[in-house]
């Protein structure tokens, strides 16, 4: 079984202790190396374009075999191993106290390694060069980023530790996303689908109108670009609980893109999109095809929504027919719409409507 | 009674009552002038700079009482009217309806009034407007911003509609304030205290070391500058279950004035600072002195900076001996520094040492 594969299946307690094994045995390497009295190197994935493909079988990108050396025999690389040597021990500490810190925290904390950090953006790189040469996530290290991820509202039934959290009652906003979802357990539901939406306006719009129930659905609000624990807590209800995902968002090419990130992953994370992308999940809308059917108030495409739709129609991630033809349509339309744009027929418009109209038109039984 | 403290004791579904007929008698003025075959008018509170004061016993900024008319024999100020008299019309409906609608479905909606708003800004500013015109807040209209409040983890368990929310146990990121938290009622605490932190990289520390239990009090997420239905939520819980307020921001003037604009209201939202300010909470830190107490790692200001604490310093609210000797010392010492910076000593140091030492200074029993 593949390492990715065998990590899938251990429960929660062995992959900690998977992780923090992976990252002694990385200083113990280098320790060896020096009784040895061999000059101590690391072999590091190459994070480059060149090592990074789009994956057509699975469906997002992935990480080629390329790898780098980075040698303490070499002056300009003495730093940055330091860095990343400092940086496993202090996870280390992390994994085995199961503590989490964030990377700015971690920042912080560098001050007193001796092998100080300029900027925050050197931190975060070397946090990523330990992911992708651990086969770790940054998670699974301890490093969270700053911000929570989506807001879930639905029949869902989550056990975080020993609290039993359900996705109805925890407030009108729903139950949010931590960072550390993948502590958290699934326990119960009595849902056909997950609809996620990119705004926290048509959250409250579905929340209002009773969509979860109507649609028999959990509501996940995005709130712009998902945050890596949303894209995981996606993941894992399409995969864990075999949910299907929908994906709502504002008709422009920053919504196809919220919308693609979900579906296909980022090239910058190929090392991780196999924890992250959900390739199964559809893009619902709101597509070029909607604007003109519906005759949704717009704006017209900016020159940067230009060039970025013809950036989008070259990427791999949209060669398929549906998005070559909603791309060359919104292109000749010249305009774009909002998702709560539908509200121009009244506030209910665009769950009586649209959601069933469009949830149908993707086969789903509702 | 006046008016303000009327309403405050006024149960929910009567406040309800109380603002439709507020805004149906808006309403029935103008068909009553048509009807005698007089000309409308409105008298609308004046929000220029001239009408806004710092009231010293209150200590918040309030509305003085300078109004001006609109009125319908003037060619200039049709639209305008017309634009108020719509938006009234589609909150009455709201209110009647227990249904709310963000600014932005309003914007999309009023297409079809035939008094057409060019901009977002357009149709706020109408709304603010109303707000002021009726004595009425936004909320209480129907009309929500589009972003959630803060996170909130503690020992306090609240009403929402008939669900019943306990914030210990809605997930590590906890509950989340929605815009509507004015209908959530509290039903039980077991708490001494709350303190509010700019971040949630702070927030999730103090879940994650116990900071709730230490010190028995709620944690409130604030995620930059509180929305609306944050500040009201932490004027509730200063007010209503008497709990202390404490502020913990990061040591620049944007943490400051994150702070100050809890405590004191915003000289914008003057007509409604009865609603939104806690006078009684206190800023906690981190201060000039603070940074060179804990010898914190700092940031050089930046000109921005230096011109924001100089505009502070000759701001009423910040006219108190601590704010000028704080303002003068970060000024003298040229530096900023964030509230995640004490984890240069280590994760725990700001929940070991520095929250106890402060809370103590600042007179808390803990």
């Amino acid at each position: 079984m593949p390492e990715k594969e065998l990590k899938k299946h251990m429960p929660k307690e062995e992959r900690k202790e998977y992780t923090y094994n992976k990252l002694k045995v990385l200083g113990q390497d280098i320790i060896d190396d020096v009784v040895k009295s061999k000059i101590p190197t690391l072999s590091v994935p190459s994070r480059g374009t060149g090592n990074i493909h789009y994956d057509p079988d699975k469906r997002y990108y992935v990480l080629g075999d390329r790898h780098s050396r980075r040698s303490m025999g070499n002056v300009k690389q003495i730093r940055k191993l330091g860095q990343m040597v400092c940086t496993a021990n202090f996870c280390k500490d992390l994994v085995q106290r199961e503590k989490t810190a964030t990377i700015r925290e971690m920042y912080y904390i560098s001050e007193g390694w001796g092998v100080e950090f300029n900027t925050q953006q050197e931190s975060n790189t070397v946090g990523e060069d330990l992911e992708v040469m651990l086969g770790a996530t940054r998670e699974e290290l301890g490093l969270m980023p700053e911000e929570d991820g989506a807001s879930v509202y639905g029949n869902i039934t989550l056990m975080d530790d020993d609290v039993e959290i359900n996705a109805l009652r925890a407030g009108k906003s729903g139950y949010t996303i931590s960072p550390t979802i993948d502590d958290v357990d699934f326990v119960d539901h009595d849902v056909d689908r997950v609809i996620a939406v990119e705004t926290m306006g048509m959250f409250h719009r579905m929340v209002q109108e009773d969509a979860y129930d109507k649609f028999n659905t959990l509501i996940v609000g995005l709130k712009g670009q998902a945050a890596r624990a949303t894209r995981r807590f996606l993941k894992r209800v399409n995969e864990e609980l075999g949910l299907p995902v929908y994906i709502c968002n504002d008709g422009d090419p920053w919504g196809f893109h919220i919308g693609q990130v979900i579906i296909s992953g980022s090239a910058k994370l190929a090392h991780v999109n196999h924890e992250l992308a959900t390739p199964d999940a559809q893009f619902m809308g709101v597509t070029a095809s909607d604007i003109i059917k519906y005759d949704l108030p717009t704006d017209p495409l900016k020159d940067v929504d230009v060039m970025r739709l013809k950036e989008l129609s070259q990427d791999p991630r949209y060669k398929t027919d549906f998005w070559q033809t909603e791309i060359k349509k919104m292109l000749k339309l010249g305009k774009k719409a909002e998702q709560q744009s539908f509200s121009k027929y009244g506030l209910e418009y665009v769950i009586d409507e649209y959601f069933p109209t469009k949830l149908k038109e993707m086969g789903a039984e509702i």
